[in-house]
């Protein structure tokens, strides 16, 4: 098959059917509609084979879900609504059952999410996939990752250190939907519990890089603030230790900081976990159960 | 340097400063004010190194153009005007110079065509630039691959084939600054052109996979019409000789199917050169001089 045929074969009316979308895959550039008076909110994120997601023994199905879901939960993190997504599939070759599993993987979860899949491209390389996704959020309610304050409470949803335990899993042979490998395989993005937060949070950010690299993030853009972690208070995913819970694991939770009483007045309506895990605080750097743990460092670094 | 610190440098706040950007390159996700009214355009296009540019001696200045240039040719094809942009960039490793000479080379594009860099993403692989265009358009104004209509002429932006001449003699040997070759590497995309064009063609493509296969399929979207065109109507580029012009050629020209009246009266507006190369007829398939040339050719097969 040439690419177009895979792509009006594989791609072309793929996700939700959105009736905002006016042309889809299937001619130079899509065209959506955008709702009147809504924010519009953009990210992309790239998945390259061997780098952020095995070589061998990934199935396809497992990689069309999380190359959507990883910018799903950037769009939960601002807490904006996913809409409509592209996709940029670079591949050795077209393997037809590869790219059916792929397909579907995608289409499910941009089913359910709400997501129409209105651009496709397709080369020939190494395997990497590249979507790029947008959404709409209400002007003064999206979630940045400044705007955190002194007092506020530290919450995460879900449980930390899933992605690591399920990497090592998945590694030590465990079957691709053993519980513990599919958290790490499917992640599910936390757009309901991101829509809800930003009308309550002051701001969030996805912990995709480890829960101490990204709050130093968030730190950081709130203006040099500090946090006072507790480690009991960690929500530890199945065989999870708290160091995978603290360091890079593509987890998918949202970090969230907001005063407490609002933290616990949304708790029930998130439909997900939802721990209290810290505060915020006036001077610098990050405490676990009162000692220093980090004082500036910026999470999983790519090139170091 | 880490992901973070080359997004930091070579990223954030390129391209045009715009008033509509409220977040970008930085947070989660972008946040930009969609102008009321209007339609959403959204293209994607993905770049890999030996398979789009020649993997070695193409200059990161040029690839830098490159990769918005062929996403910024989807956008004018559409009638749309650009607005964001969002770049995943995998690379071998983060060479400060090259990447210097990459991010120049995509804003100094950006800034002429208006385009705001709002989204960053680096991962480590081999060199693929995958760029996503938004862009906005007037509705009922934006131009499909549908709508060619029998009678309509046919009309070409710029002159055809420059591509592949260009890169013939890039091959050959010949400098990066060689006129030929600076149209390869540099194309320019026709954006005031197909704004221009959106409120009096029928339809429109890119001729970016060639002509006579980008053609097949305007005219398959129109409802399966056919065309003459003229071998003399040509419009060649310097070096380039009619199959050049005829088959893939990287060329990110325009072709429109639209009233010769409306051709005629346009002309003087466009500010590039705008040739008639035929038109639009009941009976399927494409002549050329009067004899077939193509049934139902599809253009450069990625996959073939």
């Amino acid at each position: 098959m040439d690419e177009f045929a895979v792509i009006e074969r594989f791609f072309r009316g793929r996700g939700a059917a959105r009736s905002d979308v006016h042309v889809g895959v299937g001619d130079d550039a899509a065209i959506v509609s955008p709702a009147p008076g809504r924010e519009l909110v953009l990210t992309t994120d790239t998945l390259v084979a061997g780098r952020h997601f095995p070589a061998e023994g990934f199935p396809a199905h497992a990689l069309g879900h999380r190359a959507l879901a990883v910018n799903l939960s950037d769009m939960a993190a601002m807490g904006a609504a996913p809409a409509w997504a592209l996709m940029s599939l670079t591949l050795p070759e077209a393997d037809e059952t590869w790219l059916e599993a792929f397909a579907d993987g995608f289409s499910s979860l941009a089913e359910r999410l709400d997501v129409a899949l209105v651009g496709g491209n397709l080369a020939v390389g190494s395997l990497t996939v590249c979507v790029t996704l947008a959404g709409q959020g209400e002007r003064g309610h999206l979630l940045k990752r400044s705007g955190a304050r002194e007092g506020d409470a530290l919450y995460v949803t879900g449980r930390l250190g899933g992605g690591t335990a399920g990497l090592r899993a998945l590694r030590a042979g465990a079957p691709i939907d053993h519980p513990q490998v599919r958290t790490y395989a499917r992640p599910e993005p936390r757009v309901e519990a991101g829509r809800i937060l930003a009308r309550h949070a002051h701001a969030a950010i996805d912990v995709s890089d480890g829960l101490l690299g990204d709050l130093a993030k968030l730190l950081a853009a709130s203006g040099g603030l500090g946090a006072d972690l507790s480690s009991v208070a960690m929500p530890l995913a199945s065989g999870a230790k708290l160091e995978d819970a603290l360091g890079p694991s593509d987890d998918y939770e949202l970090l969230v900081s907001l005063p407490e009483a609002e933290g616990e007045q949304v708790a029930t309506q998130l439909g997900c976990e939802w721990h209290r895990i810290g505060c915020i605080t006036a001077g610098p750097g990050i405490r676990l159960d009162g000692e220093a743990v980090m004082a500036e460092s910026r999470g999983y670094r790519h090139f170091s």
